[in-house]
């Protein structure tokens, strides 16, 4: 059973035949299901909660899929009713795309969901959930909000930041048309561009709601940058090399972890079946 | 015919059999040859090329593979002897592997080679030195030098940078462990990652040689980085959505262009043939 606020995400997800069954409306979408995924941006999530939190049938599982934990937690926890079993969920998952054409069957395998449910949330609802992410190919982890919180901010909310922010660089130096930064991405530009065609409210509100956290990473990420200038200012090679000589060796971890490869052509592939 | 100053890499071209001949010596390398191309970090390009210049046929093209173009240029024209073609250039291809084993056929299909010859150079050795890369596939630019470095500050070796930076930067984050970075990459952190595990003193070489104009575009960057920062910190949703979606234009444009695809994996198993 699905929902959409969108007429026109409703009618393409028939098209497409994505669901068993289309809701009319929010609250019957949830009303009698055991399982509810609020798959919607994170500043959403109050507003959407409220207006479930009286449909929810008794004993259901409530979930998300947003990339931001503890604001979630803050705004569910003061609508949701005592007989649900909310638990906080972020499928480590995705590509630049959005919508329901950019589904694609293999994109949460071998990829991690984290939960991260309260401290007196029910034991086999937890299961119960973990096997339904299991069952899509992932492999689940149980953490704290906070740590989440933090840990994304480094892996996913700075990154995005940065890469929306050199694509605006490039968009604004006058001297070079975009025709050339579009000819020569293959010199590493490219990369940042994927991550910069994002959704763009979806990271609006990633910001937004974990605030704090992003400002204290991006304010590292400045003193590293700005000892790097320095260091390219005073032509100082040795402390670039040295630095350039340790970033390497978390690219082989990554790659031996198997979390390297992207491929949008296969996603692109399996959608024009 | 190849050379290499390493011993151990020219075994394993050896080994690879990439090379009709592995020349004993730098000098006896060049000594015989139409076109020469040095294929050295831009740091390493005066010294090699003041090794070189004596030994050069006359008539001979000279050119080079580096990412800067000015500095290759204000090295080589005071050593180089008159009676040869020197004609700087750079294929704006590669992945983040180096040396004999990182080559692979495809490499320079569809990517630009760009040309930067100066005002008085022979046109039939242009076009013969052209030729040549379009055999391998790629398009020739013919573009003057000072508008080659910035063009590739921005589309190359800022991005470079900033990758370095963020990949330092998670990895001297306490509270967070490299297998949680690792764990947790395809959030947006491996396409950093990429990029930021290229050679090193090849990359050093490249800040140093084009110190005035990184520096430069460094400096828009912050800019454009200190006012999203500051957008978070007002809660500015409405900006923060605006520049997200700006940014969207240019992928789709890369990926018109046939320049988004990046297949590591390709790489790998090619050269496992």
């Amino acid at each position: 059973m699905g929902y959409d606020s969108s007429a026109e995400v409703r009618n393409r997800v028939k098209e497409l035949d994505l669901v068993d069954m289309l809701a009319k409306d929010l609250a019957s979408s949830v009303s009698n299901s055991d399982i509810v995924f609020l798959s919607i941006p994170v500043g959403a999530i109050a507003a959407v909660g409220r207006e479930v939190s009286e449909s929810l049938k008794e004993g259901a599982i409530i979930t998300d899929t947003g990339s931001v934990k503890l604001s979630v937690i803050a705004d569910l926890e003061k609508v949701l009713p005592r007989n649900v079993h909310f638990i906080p969920a972020h499928p480590v998952a995705g590509t630049e795309n959005s919508g329901p054409d950019a589904g694609f069957e293999e994109l949460f395998i071998d990829r991690c969901c984290i939960l991260t449910p309260g401290p007196n949330v029910d034991e086999a609802s937890i299961e119960r959930l973990a096997s339904f992410w299991r069952s899509a190919g992932s492999w689940v982890e149980i953490m704290d909000a906070p740590h989440h919180d933090l840990v994304l901010a480094m892996t996913s909310h700075v990154p995005h930041l940065i890469a929306y922010s050199i694509v605006k660089t490039a968009d604004d130096l006058e001297k070079v048309t975009e025709s050339e930064v579009i000819k020569f991405a293959a010199g590493g530009f490219r990369d940042f561009t994927r991550i910069a065609a994002s959704d763009p409210i979806m990271w609006r509100d990633v910001f937004l709601k974990n605030k704090e956290i992003v400002l204290e990473i991006l304010g590292r990420f400045n003193e590293d940058l700005t000892a790097l200038q320095k260091a390219i200012r005073w032509e100082d090679g040795e402390t670039l090399e040295k630095i350039f000589s340790n970033t390497r060796k978390i690219r082989r971890s990554i790659i031996d972890a198997g979390q390297a490869e992207f491929e949008p052509e296969k996603a692109l592939r399996i959608n024009k079946k």
